[in-house]
């Protein structure tokens, strides 16, 4: 039994909601349960050092959590002076996952950088903000292609990620805080709209894991991301 | 007549949700218009060097503004390494703020940190902040005293802060970001309970201002912070 | 009576030493009582990136205090490897009072740094900054003015700097550091030369204050800037 | 055909000089192929604050690159003022899969930093680390007990990773710098010595893949770890 | 012919103002010719980690310069965030030149900090920094002795710097700004009381020097020590 | 009797491993005994700002020790986030020593930066430092001149330094790392291969010296000299 009652292969509620942010050119606020991620794209005609000029665009993500998101009070980044390196880990992983999907060519000399704030914790952080981050995306690039400044779709498909792990000997799906705490093995899956993978992140905690219980956890990401490709499709009206 | 349409001397929507943070021992998501501060009270035994052992509590405050809290996407802090001057400024501001209105001795020896971060900024945020930190602590002192760890209240009245400027001539109530941006005079007030002050802080922009103009500005920021009073008792049941 | 004897609208001894840099464009060394801040005006031709092209100049300050210029030292701000959020606070008040006073269009595309070092501290060292910044720049744009690389005089008032504060239930002017410690009001004003406000930071310290308070302040702060402006005009020679 | 003539499932010759450094517990300089990581275990008594007093032991480790290392010259991180995130990421990752295989509680209160210093690039740096600090750490405890100052041995297997990859639409081991760059996707494996997972990193570039491919790539990694352990017994003696 | 006129072996004007600063324990303002440094000794009983308990006190230094201090403003350090590679070098040599004359034994667990702040820079900051540390220094010390809270006097000998250099084939001593930035060769000697030495650092800019060439330069500095010695001695009462 | 039984003009054995890096244009693995530096000279077509078009080349160079170089761990320079004041005034002496023997007009627009990485520490890392980066920078130039892209020679003369101290009374050569903690003065010197002096930095360490003493030192290092340069020509084939 898991500690919220949840079936080992069961999302907690993904909720959606789009245009939290009235300045952002896309933006939406998702929950996974408890955890809650307030996500904008911002359109920046400016592109990195090493890309102008090549008519290739570019997609970047930030990754920030409030100080008090968590049970305890964390130490405000920004106030140290410096990003954990736990902080520049996930946002990395969310610019590669998000660029996965996007034909830079099509997208052409522009660049959206992705902002993550994580408002509440309860596990799965980074699975939620690569997740609205698409939704996010999606909008934004919706409202360019509406305003003629695309003319083609950059977007090749959609792109999610939720976290499965290894809770007191059951492979369960999308683990909250105390399951994550407890799991004796913690994976990450980004997938793609079409079943591909994006990356995999798989991690023992106290006890190794073989290759039977990898493609377990890999199953039950299927089944998630399944759950959250309706919930963003729901969510942009596509 | 304003941009907004509103009067003079009215305020704009003030809106308070509390309990916005599931682990925040006190907190409260404010709006004055489009301006949203999410603000919470994170308790913590642990005081400043310079305060241990003297029976005496603390607080103090800090503030961020997401990146793409604004109409242009701004630097994260975290990222480029430090809090920039107006940060200092506005965390000092909030904490010296609410400092005015806590018995720092019937508190006892602990501290609350009021985190501050504007989730959607449209002029006033540091107003909002403050008007939200009375908040978030009403709420998480009301949990000590329900708790039986304070016997008596460290609160002694309310404290609010609301701005107030001259927009083309006419002194205003409570500015937006179009009004801020082209006042000839911006001032912040926070006031207390009682009609009290606890700070005042008027600046030229562009023309300088007389001894007249100064206390039309604060006979406006009265009527605003006596709307900001009532919605604080009405937030916090007091 | 005040720990200095002084009578309540009494300012501190203002000394002002012009030249004494030998490759600043102006300088003074500036004291009120014990307090001693090193003023130095820079020109520079180039000018803050925002700023480009457009015919206008701009001024700008930066704050620094020697670690040995208080009762205890201080850490060294270079040696910690950042500002104080009072130190920014203290130079953005002191570049916006200058550049209160200053024709941005008459100076054309130039900058002026005002570097202010307090050498000594005795309470009122942003005040003094403020009113030692104005000789400063009044003396390196009267170089300009001599050597024809300008035609019109971009200055178009004085500006002066005040402390006023609450001790011991009296009203006092320019505080020192024993009264400053311990005031129950504190306020810096920042005056032009026609008598018209550019800056009033009011802030309660134990008590809060009221309105007619904050009046008694102001008058107080027009009796020093009286004495400061004249001090001001005999270092000038204006 | 790969670039360098090698069979898909072949590694490049792994070299590992115990003994290189004079002042470590335990040390090596560990080559694939043309990569050269020089790691040395350092033994402190120091615990983290947060195991202070448990009975319990820490290992951690630190990665750097010279900044000739690679093909054009790298800034070097000391004089950028900070590691960069893929630094951090790496670093997190050695020390994660070290701890793997230690028993903190025989270990005792003691802690391990394993210093990777990558020397020359060529591909496959971190898992070049990962494997020689399996080695440093090996010499290092044993050292300890020989000394008598461990009388059980707190490391219960071996651990090795290996990269796998898919260049050309072939999953090929092992992948040096030209290998890497044109990869269209990318794995590393930690693995223990018993066959076990320790931790899977597999990352699209450019193209996704599917669990096929994922393991093939694992089968792949299986293959190159069982000559890292080999070679890791005829370098510690074991 | 110098370019100011003076002999090749005439020292600058060396001016010594003591009790400059009303806060420390000791200080002075030393010029040689236009270089002014400001020197104030600090005493603090906390001492750095490595010697506490060992009954020993320290000496240390810091240095800064006003950005306005040269030619051409520099960028302030507190403000860049760090300090440059000279400065850290120039307090490094001040701290060592003055323990080189005081018994840590004698002076006890206490520390002297002597900050070093260069008014106005026209060559040769940091030699007038030790020569007028040494002044400070004892001045503080001479007010522990008077205070009878040091029994025994822990400085053991005078001592002082200055620069001598090659300018246009000439050695010359006590180098200023315009020599200092033709001279061939430049060094900086420390030497003590007794006429032995501390430290040489002698270097080419430029062409090389020869054993001669250092010897004429190690003798000019004798002679203006013995000047130096002589203005300390009457500065101090000694 | 030394702790090493050398004589006391006697070096350590030079080892210099030249092509120790695949990618540098020109590296060497210099020992000093036991003291190991591995240096890289890498081109970059690149120049500093304020040499930019003036057709003019620069030297430079960059030092820094692995964590585990020395006998007991020291912090990692980029995980502290900045140079230590020695690492700083080491590398700013690298490359004055080696600009010393670079005819600049001759090299042209073209910088080397010179790393040099301790990889063991016995004593004597700076002076071994910028030894083996003379025979770094000549293989690089030698490359240049060998492809043609230089046509004269830019190195005029061989440059190397050593260490000299004196160790219980009596004046020895290159001290190791028990010496040089023990040593009661010690020199560093950088000599050019026509025996003329580039740099000599000698320090008091408990007790001061006299010029006989220098002389002596110098005389030392001219012998220690004599052999290193043997050695570079050795390597480099000159």
């Amino acid at each position: 039994m898991r500690p919220s009652g949840r079936a080992p292969d069961q999302m907690r509620a993904i909720t959606i909601e789009t245009g939290y942010s009235a300045h952002a050119e896309g933006s939406c606020l998702i929950g996974f349960g408890d955890t809650r991620v307030l996500v904008t794209a911002s359109l920046e005609e400016r592109l990195p050092p090493w890309l102008r000029g090549k008519g290739k665009g570019w997609v970047t993500a930030e990754y920030g959590m409030l100080p008090r998101a968590t049970h305890t009070r964390g130490n405000r980044e920004a106030a140290k002076g410096k990003q954990s390196g736990r902080t520049q880990e996930i946002q990395r992983l969310i610019g590669r996952s998000l660029r996965t999907v996007v034909d830079m060519d099509v997208l052409g000399e522009r660049q959206f950088t992705l902002d993550c704030d994580v408002l509440q914790a309860d596990g799965g952080t980074r699975t939620a903000a690569i997740s609205g981050a698409w939704v996010a995306l999606r909008l934004a690039v919706d409202k360019l292609l509406a305003d003629g400044k695309l003319t083609a779709d950059p977007i090749k498909s959609q792109v999610a990620a939720v976290s499965a792990g290894i809770h007191e000997g059951t492979p369960v799906l999308d683990l909250d805080y105390i399951e994550d705490s407890n799991a004796h093995a913690d994976a990450n899956f980004v997938l793609i709209g079409d079943g591909k993978i994006a990356e995999v992140q798989a991690t023992a905690e106290g006890a190794t894991f073989d290759e039977e219980e990898l493609l377990r956890l890999l199953r039950l990401a299927r089944i998630g991301c399944t759950d959250i490709f309706a919930a963003q499709r729901k969510a942009t009206g596509r």
